[in-house]
């Protein structure tokens, strides 16, 4: 293979930034990390009144010089992937452009005071949290047992649904506008406040007959949580015996072994672990 | 087979509204299942004070177009069923006739405020949402599971509404009307609150002897909420496995798939699925 | 074997009081948790003031009927039980003379009024309940899942207060007796309202520090909460498994059948079911 | 085996001290056992006010008389470790010394009162419980369980985290600074309060937005309330397979025995428990 001195440097530096293999690489990886947990929480100590007054511009210069790291890495990014418009429209490459363009966008309103668009950008600047994601393995247990389980979790849902809309219709009858209770919807907040169990207490029933059903709701809350901690447990346990199944011993072709086995319990060769 | 021309349209009728195999059910249904879902938004929306006052004449005029749509749909399941009077008096003939009652019997009372006859219709109205139930397949694993373990369940219940009485008279005792007890119905009423953890804070236990009780009260709900989850999780992986045996490839015999398999991993052939 | 009539009565009574097997003694059975359930409910109304102060005289008389019956049955089976001072020593025996007791002891202050005693006398007379617990069939699955798991149960409640305790104790550090950490008994009581995800909201960190540790306390019980439901669900269904085997059709010897088989799939003839 | 005499000595102190083999050490434990106990409780009362003011002196002269015992225990220790000094750096030694510092270092702050010192000396005298750590046995199913699901749990609370900070920001954006919502850390500490099910309600959305997103925020922690429980519990059932293949009964060497099998089910001889 011939390439250019310059297709190879562009390669290197695709190792280096996409890649995890490279020792180059997981220094720009943990960096990279390193870089958004410190601008995550510039973002929550900006928001503090006392700290905002007094740290203020501190604040604004590293701000600035974390907007100019991650800017660096979306051109790096763009100019090193194979097909850099497919990067762009991709997910990473949409969570990348969010977590600098707020910096950017907030120029556009200088004079602007602690106001809605001043929050809502700050709201885009979290979003850099998302970036994380990327060093999540992907095809992890978990995440395949919701999987496979989503269609039993919808209709669980769904069936929750008319639990919800039919026994705050009958709680907005019974209590009325009067004890809290001022339209459907606040209904149906309360119910949902109930019947997960959270109860904040900002809207309780006040009559006799309201307090019975609330009292019924919870039971039926109390019940019904068992039912998706049911379906994903059976399903994590169908996983993790499929599991077992897949990992093979490349040396004995020995399968079957514990999950946490780092060596084959036949031959004793390495086993590769993927989990 | 000769029919006459009138029986055949009744059949072709009922293919479409009753069935959901042909093209033209599965729109009817469509149309259906979208009609319901704004009807009920449309209840909700009427609730709100703000809504109400403003949109009120367009919210009744599309009020009485869904009561003409459920209306027709209502007769049209009554003219082409083979049996009317069965169909009438089945879960869904009185679920479809409620759907629709309300609207008309609200022209009996023309003068009414926004009082306790108002709030009951508009209750009868939400029933629509059951209407829905049509669309969930029955004797799916959930319901099987529920169905399977209904026995322990009631056990389950019951022994913890014993628990939840001698707590109650407990308390009541300790803490008494000063404290927020003042019934016995109250304080069953509190000690469900607890138990369930849902916590509101609207009687809270205010003597030392009191909260020491209600401390334990809520560590004896942390553990029996476990025992539901344990019912039921041991009946979801038993039913897995029994669902496993049922199906059966219709052309080499073989059982005993994955629940979620789609094709006989013996010979090839497609799988019914009926999750 | 030639008995006195006296004794074959005697023998009878029991069969009908104390057994589940003749027609009489369902009757009996059948009466009985009516009366129960009746009786608990008038004490109940009697705690709710408006109903007390209307129906109170007519309550008065009730109660005297079922104090009535209660105390006929103690004596019935007082009389006809085998060994009548083991019966009055027994946990039923006891409960049995702890629900008509306190009839009999409010006597003794004619002129009390609302106060203590008489809530207390009105909590033993709730014990009644306690007299449904016979028709619990004892030895079910539940009963025996927990018996079994009662050992990591007991380890885990153990481990659960090491931690309250410690939690309590920096939290009323942090926080202090101005934030309503007013003692370690009272943050204690805070911390039990908090990792048993109750919630009331009588008592809130006020200062970040302590908010931050709220916020730990709560992601810690959040997952501890799994704990017990995994001790149990592994329990019952290691249960189940063990019932399976159990259960041996008295035909063809065959075991192992499903634990809500009613009959043996391999020779058809009736099993028995001892749930 | 010739040992001088006060090396002999040491070693039987040290098995009555560290050992739980010989009946002197079992006594020596059990009463240990209770000194913690009753010296926790000491702490307890002496931050209640009323008890404090009233009984003060006598607390504070059992105090010095735990403080005591706790002392000669731990220059025992040392005294008949055969590692001093790896005792005295290990986390038991750390935490026997942290039991008796307090009362000295009170000494030094003489004229202290009721202050944060005082409270800070208070929390490290709790810390005494956890001397109790030594009589939880070790790898119990419990614990080895929770180890071998460490790694998915620390993915969950990554996620988990990942959606607290998500919806946070979109809370603190939504309902603002006036609803109570006064910066980010605030906002994360309601997300976390809402998504444990907690719900104390000191803060609660006010907007019909910001309702609706807390809603949803309660479903998906009632969603995901069912993972760590399906890990665990999957991982347990796994533990108490491995157990039982563990377990081998030193007569006729059988393995694979119930878990809490106390003989041998084959030979009848006793096996050893090691939960």
């Amino acid at each position: 293979m011939d390439v250019t001195p310059e297709l190879s440097r562009r390669e290197k530096l695709r190792d280096i930034i996409f890649g995890t293999d490279t020792k180059a690489g997981r220094y720009f990886d943990l960096g990279l990390i390193v870089c958004i947990v410190l601008s995550v929480a510039l973002v929550f100590l900006d928001t503090i009144e006392s700290v905002n007054s007094r740290y203020g511009t501190w604040i604004r210069i590293a701000e600035w010089g974390f907007t100019g790291i991650f800017t660096l890495e979306y051109l790096l990014r763009l100019y090193c992937s194979a097909k850099p418009w497919q990067y762009a429209r991709s997910f990473y490459g949409v969570v990348d452009l969010l977590s600098i363009l707020p910096s950017y966008l907030a120029l556009f309103f200088p004079g602007a005071n602690f106001t809605l668009v001043i929050r809502v950008l700050r709201l885009f600047r979290i979003f850099r949290v998302l970036k994380l994601l990327r060093y999540l393995s992907e095809g992890n247990v978990l995440l395949r047992a919701m999987m496979q389980s989503s269609r039993k979790v919808f209709l669980f849902f769904f069936s929750v649904s008319l639990i919800v809309m039919v026994l705050s219709a009958v709680m907005y009858v019974v209590e009325g506008p009067e004890n809290g209770f001022s339209s459907m919807p606040q209904s149906i907040y309360w119910t949902i406040v109930t019947i997960t169990t959270v109860g904040y207490g900002d809207i309780t029933p006040q009559t006799p007959l309201g307090q019975g059903i609330a009292a019924f709701t919870m039971l039926i809350g109390y019940s019904i949580i068992a039912i998706p901690t049911g379906i994903l447990t059976s399903e994590i346990s169908q996983e993790v015996v499929r599991r077992k199944d897949l990992r093979r011993c490349s040396n004995c072709l020995k399968s079957g072994h514990e999950l946490n086995a780092l060596y084959c319990d036949k031959c004793g060769s390495e086993l590769e672990t993927d989990l």
